[in-house]
């Protein structure tokens, strides 16, 4: 049916009137993509009913959230975090076969320059925080490990702040580093354990999440992007299991197979064996890249 | 099941992970506001599938548009109007029984403070463009004529500007004005024959429109607010049915019951008797107003 058979906009037909205008959109996609964002939002009406002064509502809301955006703060990203979307766009995009390791967010805060160390380089770079190890294993979905593989790592420091949040009172690339594996697909470098943070709350999605009794934090996590060509770039996140976050992320990134384990070793043999004077918290988490051509359907 | 049974986001559980956050809400109201909203936005993005790079471009699409807002520009409720929202809206809160006259969209250019004029006034101070004689009756839904009924009707002009669009340029108050209805229910002013405009679309919305291959144009109407107490208030437009965007107007406002007929009269001694030199336009126009109780379910 073409846009005058179907008559003026009515309710019962108004998501159709509305598409039915989009016949010579630029591209198919476009059209398509726009069909259901329509039809979508005129179930969501139908179903609200909102009065004039809650639309009135909505769209000041909008309003105060682009207002809030500039060069530094993304205020509509962080509100399609904070409902789950940021998520949802992630795991549509990054669907992998059974035993591979799963993606979550990237967010806001890597950066594409970071310097490369040697295994086992410490890159808190101001001494402060609980010593940590981390160290893995990449493999193939087959078990065969993987040499040569980019681990790009980056965290907030022990008060829940990442470098680029606190330019000249961290040093600039204060934990953040890349790392390759060697022959045996093994990687391991030295940090602080991260803490949990809050996201940015003092705009009109802070004001959301109060309204709707949430709080801001993210748990404490690190950061990765390890790649190898050939295989689907992996962007994922490790969780710090005792977070009193974990089952509430503000942005919901926090997968049960992304939770690692935090060990508490006194031994001062095994310190010393990997540079530091005292007890340190060893994790060890294991990584399994997707080949690039067997991403499920 | 609480946040905690549902266990952590998964594509399958999102929207339910989500809302379940919402235990805490300020309000009812607000807690299935967001039910819906959340629900909605997360099956529009499973159907549609939007790679990292659409979703970006969507948050840039309205981080522009919250940036083309200001004191003047209100860039959402443009967008609202172009994807049927706020003609939905408006339909989802005037429900009348059948018979009432219908309403449409307030549209941005109503003044709360336009002159009380005597039955017959011209409301065209600058004498430029088709003289219009506007007629007709007010009556409740058992056909009895009201009387004391108060008409608030507002135009643009012969170039499809409304005097606040064209300060200094138009009089003050032009093709605005209030009227009552006398004993026998009747209305009666003079005016000059609306013309189509176009939405401002010179932002955002302008530039999405272009992209679907859709104008910016609305038919030529007038705008009524009629009222009195004990009645449901109508807010509503007349259209021209010869108008060339009378079967796309670019905010979904025409209505069949809403097109009105415009007669041209050439006989002087009629023209005479309304006060005209020459031919002019006749427009007979009733309305039929529900009362306050009686809106449907």
């Amino acid at each position: 049916m073409d846009a005058h058979e179907l008559g003026y906009f009515t309710e019962a037909t108004s998501a159709e009137v509305v598409a039915g205008r989009n016949k010579n959109a630029e591209s198919d996609r476009l059209r398509e993509v726009m069909e259901v964002i329509t039809r979508k939002l005129h179930e969501a009406i139908k179903e609200i009913e909102p009065t004039q002064e809650e639309w009135f509502e909505a769209i000041m809301f909008l309003t105060r959230t682009g207002h809030m955006c500039d060069d530094w703060r993304q205020e509509f990203i962080l509100l399609s975090d904070v409902l789950g979307v940021s998520m949802l766009v992630d795991a549509v995009n990054s669907r992998r076969p059974t035993g591979a390791s799963e993606n979550t967010v990237l967010g806001p805060f890597h950066v594409g320059d970071a310097p490369e160390y040697q295994m086992g380089h410490n890159i808190c770079l101001d001494q402060k925080g609980d010593d940590m190890v981390v160290r893995g294993t990449v493999r193939d979905v087959d078990g065969n490990p993987l040499e040569g593989v980019k681990i790009d790592v980056w965290q907030a420091n022990d008060e829940g702040f990442y470098d680029v949040q606190q330019k000249g009172i961290q040093p600039d690339f204060n934990l953040r580093g890349v790392f390759r594996t060697g022959a045996d697909g093994t990687y391991w470098f030295r940090a602080v354990r991260p803490k949990h943070y809050s996201i940015p709350a003092d705009g009109p999605v802070g004001d959301l999440l109060r309204r709707l009794g949430r709080h801001p934090f993210r748990p404490a996590h690190l950061h990765y992007i390890v790649s190898k060509d050939g295989y689907d770039e992996l962007t994922t996140h490790i969780f710090d299991p005792d977070d009193e976050y974990l089952h509430s992320d503000a942005v919901f990134g926090v997968k049960q197979s992304l939770i690692a384990e935090f060990v508490r070793v006194e031994e001062p043999e095994r310190a010393k064996a990997v540079g530091f004077d005292g007890p340190y918290w060893d994790v060890e988490f294991d990584f399994v890249l997707a080949p690039k051509a067997a991403k499920a359907a």
